[in-house]
């Protein structure tokens, strides 16, 4: 079955396809409020679950953003067909910190950084995954 | 010459090279705030000078935050090499109007939509336009 967004036509990428679309990328954008605007940070991740984790340095802007709102994105594009999908997660931003060992064990090795002295482990709790699919036109379109 | 973050080591992409990657470009994610959180939504986009400029429609989400803080990124990556770049734009959302007609005559063209029915068109004008830049890691490095 396939969902439709009823204002825009967009075709509506269901929950456990998000999921595994997350599971399959390794690169993403990261959406954080800095002094009341939005800033957006490229970050490499892995997911857990549902839980995106990052890594960060101490006194980054993603550093000071634990606790703050968040949305995390991934999206591919083919500029010939006009298509593309994006997902989008919307959460809090929380530390995994050695109170909780068990899980910054699982969790710490998951997301590599690509720049050294990245010793945070970030996670992203959602609250929404949601997923849009642009399909190239055909000729059946009118 | 080149710059570098003295904090992480990363590459500072300059303002002229910034703006030559944002005009080679036209997908792009645009972070915008949505009841007090931030949002990413992939958009395509033009560039006329230093300001970015968007298609979206009436009630949308982007419509909706005319008069407000946003983030616009672009970026590429190289999996194997661990490397890439990104540029971020950060500013404010603005209408062009048919009250501003030569503006929206020179802008309305440029900023084509990859989704039918979207009449209003809306700048970022730019407060800042900043890029990283992360090479891959040679022998030489230590």
């Amino acid at each position: 079955m396939m969902l439709f967004d009823e204002r825009t036509g967009v075709e509506v990428i269901e929950r456990d396809e998000c999921l595994e679309l997350l599971a399959s990328h390794r690169i993403g954008r990261l959406a954080i409020l800095d002094g009341g605007s939005p800033l957006i940070l490229p970050v490499n991740y892995a997911i857990d679950e549902e839980t995106i984790v990052f890594r960060t340095g101490e006194g980054t802007k993603l550093d000071a953003s634990r606790g703050g709102p968040a949305c995390f994105e991934i999206d591919e594009t083919n500029m010939e067909e006009h298509s593309g999908w994006s997902v989008v997660v919307r959460g809090t931003l929380h530390e995994v910190t050695a109170r909780d060992q068990p899980k910054l064990d699982r969790l710490g090795p998951l997301a590599e950084s690509w720049i050294n002295d990245r010793p945070r482990v970030i996670e992203l709790r959602s609250w929404a995954i949601t997923g849009r699919r642009l399909r190239p036109a055909t000729p059946t379109d009118s």
